[in-house]
């Protein structure tokens, strides 16, 4: 099947800069971040308030595509397990989903609780959490 | 910023063929499906289960890309909304999530229940729904 070109709609700026300080999920002690869209975005993002929780979407650029089966959570006794069984951000599409809230907005800049993606990671998308009305 | 490249892992095999059958979200009367997986991701499926509930992440090839904000579910007496703040199928990455259940693994398809992409939606990624212990 053909490819697809995503096209990053801007990034996160964060504290986390190395994938050693950075925690597996955003409960483990991840840090607040800013969502930066870059300005031809700025009419999609019309709704977003405070308090709203989103599902960003992002392009873990620093995992590898060809591993197709590890360790969970990279603990050796645990058996190899197949990635789309695991958050391993290494799998053949490295899309990450990371659920936060939403703290400030200014502009075209999201200020988001408890990131766990590093600084600079690509942002693909943002959504709402699934609610009835949405 | 530059763009990445995606390149679909299976599709999905529904008996929803049209938009206008298509219910907007999964618990508005969506069918059973298959996710069809292409063989050479075969390893990548061990450790999924009948009884799993997934997140699958499609591409939205039927989408626009260039719409920014829409009336929210096509309800025209609702305000125009960025589609940041929606889940419109139409934005600038067509990305979609799908929470399914596991109700059989056979070989590199997975039937699912209550999926509501459309037949032949590239599957660009499966990850298991979060729990502490993945």
């Amino acid at each position: 099947m053909t490819g697809f070109e995503v096209r990053p709609i801007g990034h996160v700026s964060s504290t986390l800069t190395s994938l050693a300080d950075a925690p597996r999920q955003a409960d483990e002690g991840a840090p607040e971040a800013w969502l930066v869209l870059e300005d031809p975005y700025a009419a999609a993002l019309t709704g977003i308030e405070p308090g709203h929780d989103l599902v960003v979407i992002t392009w873990l650029d620093r995992a590898d595509r060809d591993t197709l089966a590890v360790h969970p959570r990279g603990e050796t006794d645990r058996p190899l397990t197949g990635v789309f069984a695991t958050r391993s951000p290494s799998r053949p599409n490295p899309i990450g989903l990371h659920d936060v809230q939403v703290v400030e907005v200014s502009g075209t800049r999201i200020r988001v609780r408890a990131l766990e993606a590093l600084d600079g990671t690509p942002i693909l998308d943002v959504k709402p959490v699934l609610t009835p009305e949405r």
